[in-house]
């Protein structure tokens, strides 16, 4: 009879427990939790604050009693593992609640003890009303406090998933919220130009979005920053980010990998064959990158944790390495990515081009058709998929799984662009976002035109470059360019005349579908030297937008047009 | 100067237009459309009826004067192409509206006409209360009919997507609605046990739905079955299906496809290399059943019209054939399909099975959790995808969606288990729907256990044969298998002694989770012979309804549930 020992009991140990149990009726299966819940919704957690849970007891998805009585498993809680001997295969437990430190025997160890929240030493973090964000005391104890002490303002530090679903929780709870991120941008997920658009919708819905400053210290009534502004607040939450836990496995001289989570081979065993590591304290393999990576998600836990109870059992598994893929709802906007960002293509060395299309996401004359914001990162010369970021009220999630589903098997931009995905007017369009993206993708990549991205379009104004603007005149006057040359893309074969020759041409319209019309007539036209601006005037506005209201620069189009 | 002459101004021709235009500035492009109207949404179309789209106006996406000003394009409506000379390389073109015909040469045809409704000859169907759905000239008739003349109640005939969507937008306007199919289901993309689902809904909205009996006369006031069934109503919808409209190909001499469609090679060119046909009129090929195929579908429509267009300026396009992705709102519930269902798989001769699993679209304590219902068909040995179908008030089209990418790239079980899908508590669960069916499936293709369709379930119930409902007492109280014995899973290891060694065993619970643990259990403690129930309690229910309902036959359960 194997005897298993799991440390967590939360997404990978939970999981890993009951695999086991389903793999082996006569396993003796302990799991060890430190904190009083176990497999509670991690993700959830936000939620109760902003009352889509409505109860603390609803994010606790089993219990001590019902791991026994469905699973025949021993969990623990309130039982800290403080120390592995694996010469003898044991551990030292410490009972919390009694002090009482014991030791268990295992034939197999499964390490699954999560990430801490980051906390640096600032000044002022130990004062009572500094929160983080791991588990269901965490949120209990923030909700508590932001409800029952006359809190009005709260101060989120950290623009990543945590920190950002936090923020919109805290402001439909009905509190005043500054959201502080060091970073020039939040959500690190999504490339520059695609967070300006988070940017606006935090600005829209009345947060305080502070970027590109940190926190320098935190006293009773307010936060400072770095740069010196004080920012009023009753509660501060840190959601600077999170590391792995590690401290057991490395006690245990267990390897540590250049990243600072556990070493796991493909079948995630740790530097010793009898444990094995699965979830956020771990290193995972980037299948793209073909780098270390961590990912603190639960869907990869729970699969790791699935793949490492087969192999205790001998079933192995093919380890695929990991893409990452999220989605997070910001107020009105859903925003999902998978794969690579243009910054981690950058740093992973890989030569890539990118897309930035704004389409309908369903057929327009349907009520609540929306403009989908959409980016596709594709591999130079190969066309091969390396992620994709999609931002808008419909359906980003169904994007990006497709588009993740297509990382997975290697898809390029021709399968992309075949793909025949559901339809009908109340879903999507015929061609869908996706499949406009690709044939975009493909245009680019095979020099069929020019791009300028809307990141380009400020410094070319200033320059003096030359944009035509192919909207219909009444759109031009609700809002242009500055400088922009309005020809009508109706128009445009009769006013070639008035579009110079000798010098560079930036097209655009309003999200990108007259402009490429327009570049085809000029190129066919004898213009050598025409750039469609990825994104257009839509994308351009979102783009401008943010930062012209939280710098006050002087604005490149005449007003901002959202429509 | 190459002249391009394309006949059909909807979806594929108005593409093919379009397409070739950014191809070539000087191309002379002539479109003719035999009906009023060009490039009309024609799958918004039943949503006239209902009121989501507000005019018939809106219906319309370009007009003859925007494909002049936007693309050169000389679209010309009302105008019929009665005849092709391929030897001259000319058509004769009669004007509809003065019945004057003339001729015009081209360098190259494009053929989009399209698909016909089929109307057999019933007596009464030329009556002016009887109509079909084609065009906005056809959908203006029924809606001024429906809403002017007092008309209360409307039989719709024929339960595929037309009549089903025109059905539901009749009685969202109001009206009384029949829907009568001759076939024992409506929607044939969906297999039989995913169908009853779409039947209840179709009940439960009220719509009298007649299916296994088939139209036999119209009279003024009334319909009347082949059963001899009198159906009451004022109008008649006949949506029984498409024929593919080929007098002109086959008048001259093209070739035509076994199933009735204008046969193409893979670019899209007829047996006539100068023409080229596109649409609902084509045969394709389908990558799955390697075998010919019609698919009246707007995305392969506008793929193939790109794919001609390209061809003819020597862009070669890989043709990949098609899977088939669908997907239609029935009330309440999303319904989408991809690849082939059972049906189709069996026609096609290859080995497969199936899974049905019933899961929560997002975790089950957030507000709008909804049971997802997805069936999954692979094929055997290879776990290769062959098809989904996903029916639920949440995303199905999301996860067909994932599902279609997955077949076109060749995916498997193995790759869908693996697959890094989006996840946050209010957009899914950590392990999708999709990577559960996905490792349902591994465990039925590698024998880790068996499992019986809930289409079996009701002879198993008359044979006697032992049925375990692993739920709480509790739900097992509000409704059970007549002859069901109860043991929770959570007494289930004390109670083996209640479960029946020599025979076979079927256990359930309400969606299947508590169920596969359950077999688990009794495998492990020596029971050979347990099958588990696709599609559990809910399954079944919701399999049995319609029946019991419409036939009064003997109910196999004490009571539904399904919550």
């Amino acid at each position: 009879m194997k005897k298993v020992l799991i440390v967590g009991g939360v997404a990978g140990g939970a999981t890993a427990a009951a695999r086991i149990r389903r793999l082996d009726e006569q396993a003796q299966i302990i799991m060890f939790e430190r904190g009083p819940h176990v497999s509670f919704s991690n993700c959830a957690l936000p939620y109760y604050l902003g009352g889509l849970v409505k109860s603390k007891e609803k994010l606790l998805l089993m219990t001590p009693e019902s791991f026994q009585t469905k699973y025949n498993i021993d969990a623990r809680v309130n039982q800290e593992v403080i120390r592995i001997h694996r010469d003898e295969k044991k551990v030292e437990v410490k009972n919390l609640e009694t002090n009482e430190v014991y030791e268990e025997s295992y034939d197999v160890l499964i390490l699954s003890p999560g990430a801490n929240p980051v906390v640096p030493p600032f000044e002022g973090v130990d004062l009572p009303h500094v929160f983080t964000v791991r588990n269901v005391v965490d949120i209990d104890r923030l909700h508590q406090f932001v409800s029952g002490f006359n809190v009005e303002r709260v101060a989120v530090i950290g623009g990543g998933f945590i920190g950002v679903e936090v923020a919109e929780n805290l402001k439909e709870a009905g509190k005043e919220v500054a959201l502080v991120e060091y970073a020039p941008q939040i959500m690190a997920p999504f490339d520059e130009d695609m967070a300006q658009i988070l940017h606006k919708e935090m600005l829209d819905h009345g947060v305080e979005l502070i970027v590109g400053d940190g926190l320098k210290k935190i006293t009773e009534t307010h936060i400072e920053l770095n740069s010196g502004k004080q920012v009023e607040a009753q509660a501060v939450v840190l959601a600077i980010g999170v590391k792995p836990e590690v401290k057991l496995a490395k006690e245990a001289g267990l390897e540590i990998g250049e990243l600072g989570g556990i070493k796991v081979n493909a079948n995630y065993q740790t530097s010793d064959p009898s444990i094995y590591a699965v979830g956020d304290a771990i290193e995972v393999y980037h299948r793209l990158t073909r780098k270390p990576a961590r990912l603190a998600l639960a869907g990869p836990a729970v699969r790791q944790a699935r793949a490492a109870a087969d192999h205790i059992y001998g079933h192995k598994q093919e380890n695929k390495g990991v893409i990452g893929s999220s989605v997070v709802k910001i107020f009105g906007l859903n925003c999902a990515v998978t794969g690579l960002n243009e910054r981690a293509a950058k740093e992973a060395g890989i030569p890539y081009d990118s897309v930035y299309i704004i389409a309908p996401d369903k057929v327009g004359i349907m009520p609540n058709s929306n403009p989908l914001h959409f980016k596709l990162i594709f591999e130079v010369p190969t066309g091969r998929i390396l992620g994709a970021q999609a931002i808008g009220k419909g359906n980003a999630d169904k994007r990006i799984d497709v588009i993740a589903t297509l990382i997975t098997m290697g898809g390029t931009l021709e399968d992309l662009k075949e793909l025949e995905l559901t339809y009908s007017p109340i879903y999507g369009t015929a061609r869908d976002v996706v499949n406009i993206a690709a044939l975009v993708g493909l245009n680019v990549l095979h020099g069929d035109y020019k791009q300028v991205h809307v990141s380009e379009v400020r410094s070319l104004v200033e320059q003096g470059a030359t944009f035509i603007d192919v909207r219909e005149k009444n759109e031009f006057e609700r809002g242009h360019l500055v400088n922009a040359i309005n020809i009508p893309l109706s128009e445009l074969r009769q006013r070639l005349e008035e579009i110079p020759r000798d010098k560079p041409v930036y097209v655009h319209c309003r999200s990108g579908q007259r402009s490429y019309n327009a570049v085809k007539i000029l190129q066919h036209s004898g213009y050598a030297n025409v750039y469609n601006v990825s994104g257009s005037f839509l994308g351009i506005c979102l783009y401008e937008y943010f930062k012209d209201v939280t710098t006050g620069r002087e604005k490149i189009v005449t007003e901002y047009n959202f429509k």
